[in-house]
């Protein structure tokens, strides 16, 4: 499969504009852990994913982190190219969480595509929309969701990531994605391996009572 | 001064798309108190404000609030219209602060323009941008900054926008704003006056040390 049936508005775009956009993309293979988009200080451009997982979150001066969601395949991370969109005011990194093939969309192509195409700024409004929507989502679990239960989802949707019960990630890695400390994140799991749900070993986290963690997570 | 000096891409409209929206915009004044939007259950439209004050929310099943922002004169509320918007996943409240005079545009209207109009869609682009900055601001604060910073800063914001030093606020609607407990904000504001900050009287928080919250919310 190629560009042009992965953009999801390629229909929507006349003929020139198609050959504007084709001409201008650059495939890319970002490795695992690379930061594609850091802050302000970049405008590398939209990624439309091919295959692969990024990871986007913020990070506070004092160096923790937050994850806000992720991209896999087929998505679209608009905020790489926030220099095309001045009312964005906040800054957030984007790393490959897996091997990522992507193509890379430049900024200064997509800003002219968007003034002329109200297609384009249609689909962009939808795409932030989208991500605004999740990251209401994460506040409000942060908010009024009490630890216990968003790690308990934290756990099972990485189970889901990875399609397996025994995760191979740090306690500090953890703490990152969820934007605590990491002794909140130790004592947290040790109380679920006290209670059965997981079973702790050096670098891994094993889901021992998946049904009792999906419990947990909905109360 | 009348809507299209208040509308800020009037002039990016065409003479007929001008037309049809200077015919279906609706002048309406909101009494202070009103609630004008809520969650899912309708889609009023835009209001675009032309004097007054009006208040943004999330609510959470338990009836606890977080104020998300506010929107003051020429500010336009676009999310009492996300029926507009279907990526747009999350419910706010709509709540007039102060006796508010605006104009509602009709949804439908709106979304006719937004699709023939690549200025209308950009525009509404800007907004839920400069929105989703304000929540990115107001999550990274709940994250990453203690409870009495973020206490510190709402008092000053609320004297400036009443332009006085004696606040008439009830602790419980300063723990709606801030998405905390009643005992949580009295404790705090006790806190304040033992350190010379505020003076505490039934119904009324009197500011006493500003320079001294200032520090407080700058450190």
């Amino acid at each position: 499969m190629d560009f042009q049936s992965y953009f999801p508005i390629w229909d929507k775009l006349t003929p020139a504009q198609q050959e504007r956009l084709k001409n201008a993309v650059i495939p890319f293979e970002g490795k695992k852990g690379i930061i594609l988009h850091n802050g302000d200080i970049d405008c590398i451009g939209l990624l439309l994913i091919r295959s692969g997982q990024l990871r986007v979150f913020v990070l506070s001066d004092e160096g923790r982190e937050i994850t806000l969601y992720r991209l896999f395949d087929m998505d679209i991370c608009l905020f790489s190219a926030s220099c095309v969109m001045p009312d964005i005011q906040f800054n957030i990194v984007v790393e490959a969480e897996k091997d990522t093939q992507m193509w890379i969309i430049p900024p200064c192509l997509y800003k002219e595509l968007m003034q002329e195409s109200a297609a384009v700024a249609n689909y962009s409004n939808q795409l932030i929309s989208s991500r605004f929507s999740e990251v209401m989502w994460l506040m409000e679990q942060i908010m009024w969701k009490s630890f216990d239960k968003r790690l308990a989802g934290f756990l099972l949707e990485e189970c889901a990531l990875e399609s397996s019960e025994v995760l191979k990630i740090t306690h500090e890695k953890i703490a990152n994605h969820m934007g605590t400390a990491r002794e909140v994140v130790t004592r947290m799991l040790r109380y679920f391996q006290s209670e059965g749900m997981v079973k702790l070993t050096r670098g891994t986290i094993e889901i021992t009572d998946s049904k009792k963690l999906e419990e947990l997570n909905e109360a």
